[in-house]
């Protein structure tokens, strides 16, 4: 189960505490750079559709399994896995986005709260979008 | 960058040929069975909530960079990624379903698209439910 990175994220966002909890809450515009060997995947993406980013968060903790949500330490511990927190087993992130421009093996996306340099491991369209399947 | 399961999906399907498309499309219930070091990752997970549920799909190949959407051959060939194909470099599978119960380490979820026996690797609340991070 090794994951193999399809690209890479260029973003202005290089601090981790600085970055926006969720896309929506301001999160820039980023780059999304695929592997010349993963390009022919890219074949049918096109601007304006909607992607789900899967991402390899590489600056998380991977033995955290409760948090306070938000950081908010008046809320009590809870299971990571009910929180969209980046620390879990698998620091596996996943981010929608709208692609904004695809030129060559590059994509510039919306809202994408990844720090520079973070690995993408997938990219899958957003239900009833583009072909399902 | 090394997945660990942090459980195992048990499922009436157990054929790759007859599992349906998508969730949707008449997905059976399942259980997903969390290894026991992550149970504590599990706290704040009840009946009703509704959470992504990312697996290894473990019985797909990572050589496929272009499929014929649906497996239509009369569709032209479309890069994966723009597709939910199984067959992609990193062989995530990702599915939306509600908590029916929680018994212990088991949640038993409705409409997993996923064979009988594959990894689970991450589960994340979908935005808007529980707590956001």
């Amino acid at each position: 189960m090794e994951l193999t990175p399809i690209g890479t994220v260029a973003s202005p966002l290089t601090d981790p505490e600085a970055a926006p909890r969720q896309g929506d809450e301001g999160a820039p515009e980023a780059w999304i750079e695929v592997v010349p060997e993963a390009v022919p995947a890219l074949d049918g993406v096109g601007e304006g559709d909607e992607l789900l980013v899967l991402t390899w968060l590489d600056r998380a903790r991977r033995d955290v399994l409760q948090v306070h949500p938000r950081g908010d330490t008046s809320r009590p511990l809870t299971g990571v896995f009910a929180t969209r927190s980046p620390h879990r087993p698998n620091p596996l992130g996943l981010h929608r986005v709208t692609v904004l421009e695809v030129a060559g093996p590059r994509l510039r996306v919306s809202d994408l709260e990844a720090l520079d340099g973070t690995p993408v491991v997938d990219l899958k369209p957003v239900l009833g979008g583009i072909a399902e399947r």
